[in-house]
């Protein structure tokens, strides 16, 4: 019989419903050493918090971070709240001697996120985990992708290319708080870039040293405001970034350009990214997630192609066995399923196939993303040196 | 508070597997007035069956059938047995007075699926409902191409191309149940064709009137067994079909040809059809099953074009309301949930988004995979009426 | 100095311009030992046929095929006149101790085929050669698709799935001597599934031995006459079939089905094939005319996928040599160039790249179009043994 | 009947043989009011420039471009000698009052572009014309992009994003002029960068303003030198760009990343643009030359989707007409030939399809290459206005 490990989950939101999902279906898909039990959700409004509870399975409901920290049951505190609120729960938990499991970005600040890492650093001493929700690495295409490129099959890589786009950001679109650098810290920005910044480093390994150049931009200054009556106030102000696009230099001579936004018509999740190598090439797009393109330069060269993979093979492609069989794909929320199978794997003490992003690795990631801002505010390029270590 | 609805499985399985998931998952993604209670799986063996219920959390397990069906709480019997025990299975449960799903093809032979058919018009009249588990129907894109038939958007149909192609039946692929004609009734013909002919008849609301012509084959007739010591051993004879294909004609004229392999080396799961009609055309493959790709020939000529429709927009396509944003794609198992979600609407009386099969529907299906079989026997063109009803 | 080779060309229409720019083209892409004179065209009316020789090129233009044939300067007469003129034209040309290039079909008939068949045999003692224009055969894709077939790359045949699409013959089409029988033979049949069932003997190898069942189908009964002022006679009677479709088996156990039509809403030219093999397997489509799509089901399993190749690299794939650098595309030209090259290359006695048809060859294919016809017309299997030699 | 055109071609390299087709096809595809006459090739060597001749029907071959110049009878000079050439040819010809045709990029400095364009803004005074072979213009479905996009289908232009991607120039490649700035200028960046900056001012109208960060790097820096003997002399350095990488911004608030690479391996000629509009957006990639991706943001919203048009339709696509029936593809070759028909149009004193390159516009792609050198050498933002005019 599997060991209990009592979860609770922080905001029960939009990526609250992805993280319950996650912990409800995890011990059906995989067979692991320990069993979640789904124990408390905290939100900030008890009505709705209850409601959730009730609907997802946790088993209580409570608006009391405090008192959910105070529990000695409770052994990971899953953190699924709006990025300024990362860093301060996250800390807590910590202290409280919880694992931790953060929603991206690590935080809303650079020095949020390396007061997080630091702790962190000191948490591990007391065998505590951290974790960072970059689902995206579980998609099966993309851990068969990292490891394709940790055996050697790309060799040298020359250029990564690597877009987030998405189209819902039109004119059109009301204000909200995404539309407010005061709540959401930025636009495209921190919520999209970050994926592609961690899917780089992750697949290929390399490290950003320089950002070249970038474009920080808001295309609609002013959107309508939902309901308003008076004239004056149908409009309001958006302080967000758009669209912000960079090009990048890496330790190892290999170049890469790098764009997010909300505007590109046409995209609705085009989480993608092509690296070209001197062995082979890959190719990855989020909206055909289970697909991979694969280029194998060392074939002989009438026979050279680009080779669609269907990573869905169980015993071939990772994550794969715990599902269904080939050609029978998966589904965005799977990630978190398999993220939450490699926590429970690792806080266990064991190997997940493919590496997780703990908070030491989430703030190289916000590193970069804060090298990028003042790459654009400065108009030149900015080498990560530069910008130091918090 | 949503009332309970107490289901039974029998068949804890590949399929069994994944009807526990959709129980599972139903209400967490649709607002519903029924809550499904897991209550009771049953299978052949006490301890495997003792075991997937602690794994899928079902309430009870048996291997008493009787049992299940005599207890009055159950309202529902979920079948997801081999094909070969459909009829009995089904037919006891109606009489006990339980709405049914069962899974697809609806029988092992059309006599037992007309005496299913029998039976749940007699059920009706005790207001109970039966369902079949044709799970494609649910797919966003396959559900949405049923509606932009039904609304005229295509006109007149001419075409229809559909196939159903795997690649796991290799010669190297051992000897197993599937490969005997008295387990599994038909190779690839039950297995996939039937899918491909309950798409056709779902998308287009055409019925097939003559199965022109049919080849039924068998490439590999002799398999190894897995672990068989003597020589002579070491190979059987599979008695099934590895690949079926059929021409077909329409009631409207329309003609359509149909192929169904367990053989097309590189296909993993080819579940795919086209149709061209006089307005528009369409075209799905379930290996990107998120896409649904549309051509409109009442548009300007010069802007004519195949369109990859992502299916995955809540508000705009079917069932994406209840997941996930646009471009967060679904996955082979919210077939089931959608379809579960579908069932528990039926039988609370509500109509669901496309229709849902029952076991008539389901019989029509089985008529034409048993005149492909006839025409592929006689080597000639076989008419329905010929065929006749059960 | 390469020799000259006095080419004339019988028929100026649409068939006879694309044959005049491979003429025209043909010495200045490929290296060879003879070069084309474009000595003579001749037409049915004179101006517009003068018109079409000072457009093109040709050194003289006529209306009397006997005077061309008796000229003895004349190497290669170049038949590209309607079907039903084929044999009387060819015929004449191969008495006269002319090479004979003929369009497809070979005829009009399969007793003209066979006709056509035997006087090449005669013609052969006399050094004189036939070629037929299955165009397709040298595009690089397809020739390539030929090598790797012929190498053992797929190994044993399972299946073969092909169509020629295209939808220019909607219900408004006006009435023209393509829906005539007596002028057209036949329509979609004769002109679209002739190139199908070319391809799949080319690339392949194999011959039909059967025709399992076959559909001829007439969507568009009556069509509207272009300029008709009278309301009687606004719409005439098509005694054409709008499309064609096959089941087929081979003489190794293959399997195949084959389709034609012109009401293929949305499909513009989509001559296509895809074939499984135990080893491997391929998809071609002429709407991408310049891409093979290759699965080797011998490379290690997690790698195995469809390989999109751009087959314009010279040095690797046939062809690519004569024209431009990896990846500028070929088109639809091409391939009567390249079959003059070879053309020019058999004439001198060398062994082209890959086989070119003759009239032996395009009987036989003949003969496959008509066991459909027969296998439709007769509602049951028809095998080409019963359908006999002429 | 159609009065003479004397084209004297400089140049009878790769590039004069692309052209050469062009001058010998364009009257067979075309009706023109005037009649290219092949009238002179002149190269550096005699006797490949008369063999070059005598294969492509140029009437007379020669060493003397003075010659040439002097010749009364010449109408329009083309120029396709390496770029550092072009400049001196050019105006050379100019001055001879002909019509000048010229490769791209228009030249090897900006000082010589600016030169060639004042050279040109003379001559325009006495009735001659000047073209750039910036021949992808004419590619159907980029001229079709073109007219979307002025017709106002796209609305506000949001991003562009624009590669073109080879894969030539690994490690392995050898030595050769091409890799050597004092003869080919630069690496990747003139040579494919030129044809992109092109592309994006002619598909959009928009001009560049910035160029907010640039990168060039030479992955390679020495290279294997071609049949070299001893060990010293076996490797050479490399001294131009491998790849360059660049954002910009533009007048309207567009902002856009761009790239050119020898070294995207699995690439071979990957010249593709996509650019996000707020009613509409569209892909190109020339890879697949015959498609224009379409996404019409104004569609009903279930509706949308990429749409694939296949521009191969006489009379919806620009130069479609010209050719072959729909779905039968056009290549490489054909922007050549369109060009030439454009030419001879506008000398002609009629308008294309659409806007040919003049100096004057070829000039201010030029100033943009030259604007993304000083980004990259400087590290930060270039204003266009910095580079100034020359």
């Amino acid at each position: 019989m599997a060991k209990p490990l009592n979860v609770a989950l922080v905001g029960p939101g939009f990526m609250g419903r992805a993280h319950s999902n996650a912990w409800m279906s995890v011990n059906k898909f995989f067979d692991l050493t320990r069993e979640v039990v789904m124990h408390t959700v905290c939100g900030r409004q008890a009505g709705p918090t209850k409601k959730f509870a009730r609907r997802w399975g946790w088993q209580q409901s409570t608006t009391n971070l405090s008192k959910v920290l105070a529990d000695p049951a409770i052994d990971l505190v899953d953190v699924a709240t709006p990025n300024h609120l990362h860093a301060e729960q996250a800390l807590a938990a910590l202290r409280a001697g919880k694992h931790v499991a953060c929603e991206k970005p690590l935080a809303g600040t650079l020095d949020e996120a390396g007061a997080m890492r630091q702790a962190a650093a000191l948490a591990r001493r007391q065998k505590l985990k951290t974790f960072v929700w970059f689902n995206y690495r579980r998609c099966p295409a993309v851990a068969f992708a990292h490891k394709l490129v940790g055996s050697g099959k790309l060799g040298r890589i020359y250029h990564i290319r690597a877009t987030y786009l998405q189209d819902w950001g039109g004119p059109q679109t009301p204000l909200s708080w995404r539309f407010d650098a005061a709540q959401a810290g930025s636009g495209a920005h921190g919520d999209l870039g970050a994926h592609i910044v961690d899917l780089t480093r992750f697949i290929t390994g390399e490290e950003f040293t320089e950002i070249t150049g970038a474009i920080e931009t808001t295309f609609v200054t002013h959107r309508p405001r939902a309901g308003s009556r008076s004239k004056a106030a149908r409009r309001g102000r958006s302080t967000v970034d758009d669209a912000t696009i960079f090009l990048a230099r890496f330790r190892s001579g290999t170049v890469g350009s790098f764009e997010a936004t909300r505007m590109a018509t046409g995209e609705k999740n085009r989480n993608a990214i092509e690296i070209n190598g001197e062995k082979g090439a890959i190719k990855f797009d989020f909206e055909r997630m289970n697909e991979l393109l694969w280029w194998d330069n060392t074939l002989e060269s009438p026979l050279q192609g680009w080779s669609r993979i269907l990573c869905t093979n169980p015993g071939d492609h990772p994550y794969a066995d715990a599902y269904w069989p080939p050609g029978h794909a998966l589904g965005y929320e799977h990630g978190f399923v398999s993220q939450a199978a490699d926590i429970i794997m690792a806080i266990a003490g064991r190997k997940p196939p493919v590496p997780l992003p703990d908070f030491e690795d989430a703030y190289r990631t916000q590193r970069v993303l804060h090298a990028v801002l003042v790459s654009a505010g400065k108009k030149r390029a900015v080498s990560l040196t530069e910008i130091g270590d918090r």
